[in-house]
């Protein structure tokens, strides 16, 4: 039995313990690999449709990702990062291609935030002025002032996340997931990162 | 005399107390008004371009703003906004297409930061994913926690942003300017806005 968390960017696959991501162009690749049974959700349509080609049998698990909550057009995928934790409290943080920040009490989803991701600061800095179009320096020093301009592109970035999962944090235990999850999470002494949230959420529903 | 702080998107000028702005295509509407002097400073060549066509002996003011500072590659409007505080120490923070922070301390530059303008983080959202491309609602409850996609935006906007400049202003004096600056400004009890920011520093410039 294969999970797969179709993205914007990227599918992500879990296997037998084993995970990979990649683009829908590269998806022949793993035609054989595919043969079971896929059980998918997907935040693009546009995706899907790629994966449906190689897997006509794969089956959507969104009918089946309950969560309690009031928030509306909460995506799949974070609802199944949600259910990931397993019951616990705690806020949970996907950091990909935006950074989803979702606060979890209680087996009920209280709400949740979007920052951009760490390349869609990137994008948004070079749409701004060609000079803005540099890498960020994320090992940027926050103690100090940037003197420049990847440092204070860095330090924008950083420090702006930082202080908003901070803020959102406060006392609750935080779980970290998704490409820039790790990173982000050694902020955190009581971060947990779980780069398997969302498998973990699929796989619950899957056996409700 | 006539100033004008050419920008990536707009060339604002100052006359006898007046201030316009206008995108480099309605340049030829002012034509007669820009008969006199004009001074001006520029972050993109490109722009320069069209106020010299038809301005073609306008001065750039750059080679005379000078500003004690460490940081290499200061963009010549953030140093006219520092020189607009005439002396004053705090924090310049100009929210335009970017939002940029710098901090002034007894005629030095200490450093700044750069963050992506309100306009910017709607591209990189829009970048993100088509379910991401709405407008954000700057006016949500801070207070709370969203339910709904265009507040986890603007929140997730506005709280970093906000965020970033408290911890960045601290005790400090905070003084806004640029399109988004009295917007920024509200959100700090002793945040004064000042729109002329960056000619007071030109003209401080001129008369030095």
């Amino acid at each position: 039995m294969t999970l797969c968390d179709i993205g914007n960017t990227h599918l992500h696959f879990y296997q037998e313990g084993r995970v990979w991501a990649c683009v829908p162009q590269n998806l022949e690749n793993y035609k054989e690999a595919l043969q079971g049974g896929v059980f998918y959700i997907s935040v693009s349509p546009k995706n899907t449709e790629h994966l449906l080609e190689f897997c006509p049998s794969a089956t959507d698990l969104a009918p089946k990702m309950q969560l309690i909550s009031k928030y509306e057009g909460l995506g799949v995928d974070r609802i199944a990062a949600c259910l990931g934790l397993g019951g616990k409290s705690g806020v949970v943080i996907d950091a990909g291609s935006a950074i989803t920040i979702d606060i979890m009490e209680n087996n009920t989803h209280l709400g949740g935030v979007i920052l951009p991701g760490f390349e869609s600061y990137c994008h948004a800095y070079k749409s701004i002025s060609p000079a803005l179009d540099m890498p960020l320096n994320l090992r940027v020093d926050l103690e100090g002032l940037p003197n420049a301009t990847a440092d204070a592109l860095g330090y924008g970035v950083l420090q702006s996340v930082l202080l908003t999962l901070k803020h959102l944090i406060g006392e609750r235990k935080s779980y970290f997931t998704g490409g820039d999850g790790k990173f982000l999470g050694n902020f955190f002494s009581n971060g947990i990162y779980d780069g398997l949230l969302v498998f973990k959420g699929m796989r619950t529903a899957l056996e409700a």
